[in-house]
Parts: structure tokens; sequence; C-alpha cells
């Protein structure tokens, strides 16, 4: 087998990762067409793409480690494929959770409930821009942008928090359908574990970019 | 520095894994307490694990990434190695599932419902088992087990959908408190979200004695 450049077989690594990024926003958008307009979420293509996430991180995977057997990659290398390693996984479940959230989206939608007055819109652009913002501080090496991403994380925890009280509130006053909070408060919980895997890359990029681990950093 | 015996590091990092593993299984236990007897979980208790989780977790990708570096390992090694990589990201995010679990029990108590007639306990047993089981075959390199293990996820789903539609309808009619019904049917959710990673973990072990990779298989 005739072998790629070492730089080469990185560059095409992160274009890869960055494609699935970009599959994982976009279907953040059309999971929730529904509160937006209304209508089913076209569950035929979230699974599509959810199809190309899995096959991509398959080969991420793959390359990845037959790289770093290859090439003895150390230093900055070595920190740039145990970072693609990780990313990929952060966004393979993103992609599981995106799945999830159509689903109880299809959920909500059969039991017609009337429309919340929650801003779960707003939540999942939040969660879009951290997606888009944690890739572009990866590609970039941006530490204060992949900073920048961390700290939303703590305004999405809130925005959960705040639906969480008051349809538990609504329908506990019987004042929402059960079923149909139950689905929303669903929903806010998986866009929620999105912007922790969005904090996940962002402190990935940290690690890159600084060479120091600031995963589970109430240890160090 | 002194470099110690390739297989040597293998075992040592396969013995790190089986700490985590048994951690996670018995923090399950401990954090279910309040179900079986009523009490508040131990809250430290189960932040030390945690804790300790991460810690090991921060160290295996360490150890695994270098030896990958360091001895160009091919083959059944190269597959230990990444499957050691995987089972690491599945354990950790166990211990973070755990986490949630004590804190719904901690909420659910606060409300002081009356006993749920529905059975977590036995869920939580059979995740358990799930988890200690796909740590055995991992160990063993044991086909039929994982293939066991990856058998039981179906009825551990099942479990979770008769919890959810058992509370929710008790929610619906008033017979059950909706808050308390939220915070079960979020331990049932995550409890199944753990039986989703022991399966992961069996599906490793499938990669690693038969060099296929069998997740995401409708891919195949």
């Amino acid at each position: 087998m005739q072998t790629r450049p070492f730089l080469t077989e990185l560059a095409d690594l992160q274009t890869r990762l960055l494609e699935m990024g970009g599959l994982v926003e976009s279907a953040i958008s059309t999971s929730l067409l529904w509160l937006v307009e209304g209508r089913q979420p076209p569950a035929q293509e979230i699974w599509d793409v959810e199809t190309r996430i899995n096959q991509l991180h398959i080969q991420i995977d793959e390359v990845a480690l037959r790289l770093t057997a290859l090439h003895q990659p150390v230093a900055r290398d070595l920190r740039f494929l145990t970072a693609a390693i990780k990313i990929n996984s952060d966004l393979e479940r993103m992609g599981d959770l995106v799945v999830n959230i159509a689903e109880r989206a299809s959920s909500f939608l059969q039991s017609a409930p009337p429309r919340p007055e929650i801003d779960i819109p707003h939540m999942s652009r939040l969660v879009q821009s951290m997606v888009r913002r944690s890739l572009d501080a990866f590609v970039q090496r941006d530490e204060e942008m992949a900073q920048a991403v961390i700290l939303a994380d703590d305004e999405v925890d809130e925005l959960k928090d705040a639906v969480y009280r008051e349809l538990l509130q609504k329908a506990e006053e019987g004042k929402y359908p059960v079923r149909a909070a139950f689905d929303l408060i669903f929903v806010a919980h998986n866009l929620e574990r999105m912007a922790d895997h969005a904090t996940n890359i962002a402190e990935d990029v940290l690690f890159l970019v600084k060479g120091i681990d600031v995963r589970h950093h109430h240890l160090a």
C-alpha cells in the first residue's frame, strides 16, 4: 500500500471531523423544524444523516489509530490524534441525540398539544452555535473561542432548568398535558447533553493548543 | 525513562479498566439504595467514585495513546488498544450517569412520594449484570458472553418502556405525583443508557476477538 504524507493524512482527518460537525449542526435545525413550523420532523432525512455520521465515526477511528501506530507521532501531532479520537466520539453521540430529539418531537406532535410558551428554539440556536464554534476553535486552534464555548454551556444549563421548572409546574397544575411536557423536557435534556459534548470538544481544543488536559478540571 | 515491557503495559491497562468497571457496578447499587431501603443516596460516596473514575479515564487514555505511538502495534494488539480507548470512554460516561441517577433519587425523596409499584430494582440488577458480564467478556475474550450482553439490552429497553408507560399513565390520571414520575422516568432512562454503554463494550469485545466492527451494524 502506498502511504500518503503524514500531514496530508492529518488534514484529511480534520476535514472528515468538520463534515461530521456540519451534519450535526444542520440536523439540529431539521429535527426542530416541528416547533418552529409545527410539522413532523423528516424522519428519513435524519436517519440518513445519522447513518453518514456513523460511517464517518468508524472511518475516523480507524484512520487515527492507524496513523498513531504507523508514524509514532509525538507532542503536538500525538495530541492532535488524541483530540481527533475524542472529538469523533463526541460528534457520534451528538448524532444519536439528534435522533432522540426527532423521536420526541414526533411523539409530541402525535398528542397534538397546545403550542408551549417555552423557548426551545432559542436553546437550540445556542447549542448549534456551540457546535459550530467548538469546531471553528478546533480548526483555528483558537483558545479564546474554545473558552467562549465552555462559558456558553452554563447558559444552556440555565435554559434547561427553566424549561424543566416551567413545564413541570404547568403539568402539575393541570395547565399543560403531562405527556407533552415529558416530551419537551426530554428535548431540552437532549439539547443540554449536546451542549455538553460541544463543551468536551472545546476542552479538547485547549488540550491540543496548551498541552494540558482540562477535562475533569476539578481534579487538578 | 525506563520503558516497561509492552505486554506488562497492556495487562496494566486492562487492570485499570476492570477497576473502573468495578467502581461503576458498585456505584449503581449505592445510588439505588434509596429505592430498596427508602433512604437518601450517600452523595459524597458517589462523588468520590466519580472522581476516581475520571482520574482513571485520563490515565487510561494517556497510556493507550502512548503505547500506540511507542510500539507501533499491529493486528490484535492494535485492536486491543482501540478497544481500550473505547471501553474507557463508555465507562467514564457510565460514571456520569450514576451521578445523574443519584441526583434524581435525591430529588425524588425530597417530594416524599408514595412508593411506586414499578420494578426499577429489577432493571438496575439487570444493568449491573450487563456491566459485569461485558467486562468479563473483555478479559476472557468471550464472544458468547458478549453476545448475551447484546441480547440483554433488548430486555432493558422493554423494561424502560414499561416504566415510562406506567408512570406516565398514572401521572396523567392523577394517581401519582407528576414530579416524582418525572424523576423515576429519568432514573429508568439513565439505567437504559448505562445498558447501551455495556452493549458498546460487548461490541468492542467482538471487534477485539473477531476483528470486525459490529458497531453501527446496519451499515454493513
